[in-house]
């Protein structure tokens, strides 16, 4: 990595610079940013379109953005769906993978792990061996097989604990001055990816209104918030700008953080994509909701399999967790919180091509 | 369709012409082209880019087309691998449903029918329901759970039958005059869909060398081939072009049209997808094969499960049928039939999200 590709993190918390890699704060134990100047000069396709709007320009790429963009109208609002199932292992993931892991590499790193039961140990997995690393993805037991083996076709070691919580711990027993530990739910790099998918939906004609995004750890919303914060700042887009969050019923962190009282209590476990029990940056998600008069609409089971077959029927093959969005732009209409005329962006987050199990158990 | 926008059929043996629909050529039993003129002039995103390529403009989309293509050095050889397994319903039948279904909607059908057990099926639902029409998928007992899953939850009616040959037989029954049979092996929108992978391959920088398709009934090989045989007869490709078919040991109907002498008797079962016994084009593809000194190559599924394997490794997510061009291409450099120094064009052709459970079958 040259001196001018040089990635310096910094704490917004404490303050605390440094160009060496630590998955968060050193000092006060903050999840960190990267310090950097964007400039707007996108120039040929994919993700790599905007690598003046990143800290350092990924040199491999595995086809990743430059999803499509399918405008609906939907109750008398105009739905921009990005198609982001699309990506090379079928999840918005891709993204932040590959600047994560393009980063790893730089710094010289032989070894990649990362604790995770879902899309992200898919990515991380892809990108490593892309880049030449040798990834080890600890899991707990209970996860999907069809992601282990994915996981496993492409090249990663699994590690298997009892459950999700020995998988945090156990990752932190594995890293090493050799090894690169991902920590997705922490990572800038994560969120700089999602804010590719803002640059792109802009420049395919979204420009401005509600964009509704589910939460997990928040890397999406995030990155979908910073990305067209950039843009409206620069003036490029006007129209405003409003952010809704969604959250299962099961794992309500967020809707905790900004309501300051627990969320309804009901069974979300289809959207296992957003199971994120203590996600790192709930207070910086919060507080963007409130400085916004955003807020955070909660989904069940019951709505999940409604909106699943919906949007099947539109032609968008996708995971259960992809529905939350969509149910809650439907809920927003109905009390009236969204206008007709409107222009709503909603991100279809991963495919639905690993989980066609879900049509079996559920009639 | 104003008049403008007319689809003209046109048999290529008997020279009957006809503005109204059939699935062949009702006076001899052929397959049919369209007659149109195409000029180059792409814009725009997507498959729609070629719009003045094609027979009339879709007006509808579902995302398809514009996939990335990835460049590799493999053993000396510059290999463009085409990422058609990103195209919205996993494959490139996404293209040639978009035509048909279109064009069965601008003349008014209500209904569509189409005898297939595998990708073409989905996407045939996918764009039926796009446009509004009810599609009915005539298919074996036996085909793919996951398959008959993804066609019920995307709207579309199954039809069981004993064999796949009953399912041939029983469509032709559910063919009335508010009904668009899609025959997608006789189609010459299939074929025309096809090419529109060629105009993207051009535009991503493929110029020219060695093309590697699977065939089973042959569609996307006759559009690689015509769609690139447009753009060197337009001078924009002045490097040499060669093409190579590649079937599975099981079913090899174009290596006995070629060669005239029945295949190595192998099982290919994995490459379901080009088990098809009596492709209608066999002979038009052996002419072009024989014209351009071109060859077929026959792969099993030792092969498959081999090229597999790599092919995940370097990050592709792909059906065991997309593996056959790959192989060809390692077995004509081990016979020195490719040169080093060779720029060589992959499709990769369907999703492996789809077929996941192969890694649980054969470790």
């Amino acid at each position: 990595m040259n001196k001018k590709e040089e990635v310096v993190f910094i704490c917004p918390r404490c303050g605390f610079k440094t160009t060496e890699y630590h998955w968060r704060c050193p000092k006060c134990g903050s999840p960190l940013n990267i310090l950097y100047r964007k400039v707007w000069q996108p120039r040929g396709k994919g993700l790599l379109r905007y690598s003046s709007m990143l800290p350092f320009k990924p040199k491999k790429t595995l086809g990743e953005g430059s999803t499509p963009l399918i405008v609906r109208r939907i109750k008398g609002v105009r739905v921009f769906f990005k198609l982001e199932y699309l990506n090379p292992t079928g999840s918005f993931k891709d993204r932040g993978a590959l600047l994560s892991l393009s980063y790893a590499r730089l710094k010289g790193f032989r070894r990649v792990v990362e604790d995770t039961s879902g899309n992200t140990g898919i990515a991380v997995t892809a990108y490593s061996k892309l880049h030449g690393m040798r990834p080890l993805i600890v899991m707990p037991k209970y996860a999907p097989r069809g992601k282990k083996l994915l996981i496993k076709a492409l090249g990663g070691e699994i590690v298997e604990t009892p459950t999700r919580g020995d998988a945090a711990s156990k990752v932190l027993e594995l890293v090493d001055k050799d090894t690169f530990y991902v920590a997705h739910t922490w990572s800038p790099f994560f969120i700089i990816g999602a804010s590719t998918i803002a640059y792109e939906a802009f420049e395919q004609g979204f420009r401005g209104g509600v964009v509704i995004a589910p939460i997990g750890s928040g890397g999406l919303f995030l990155g979908l918030y910073y990305g067209l914060k950039d843009l409206a700042e620069w003036g490029m887009i006007r129209e405003h700008l409003s952010f809704i969050g969604v959250e299962g019923e099961s794992v309500t962190p967020i809707y905790e953080e900004l309501y300051g009282k627990p969320g309804i209590i009901g069974d979300s476990s289809l959207a296992d994509g957003v199971m994120v029990p203590n996600p790192p940056r709930a207070k910086e998600i919060a507080d963007i909701l409130r400085k916004h008069n955003g807020r955070i609409v909660l989904v069940n089971n019951n709505d999940i399999l409604r909106a699943l077959k919906e949007l099947y029927r539109l032609g968008f093959v996708v995971e259960p967790t992809s529905t939350l969005p969509y149910i809650a732009l439907l809920k927003m209409l109905e009390e009236k919180i969204i206008d007709k005329g409107e222009n709503v962006l909603i991100p279809l987050t991963g495919s639905g091509l690993k989980t066609l199990d879900v049509f079996e158990r559920y009639k």
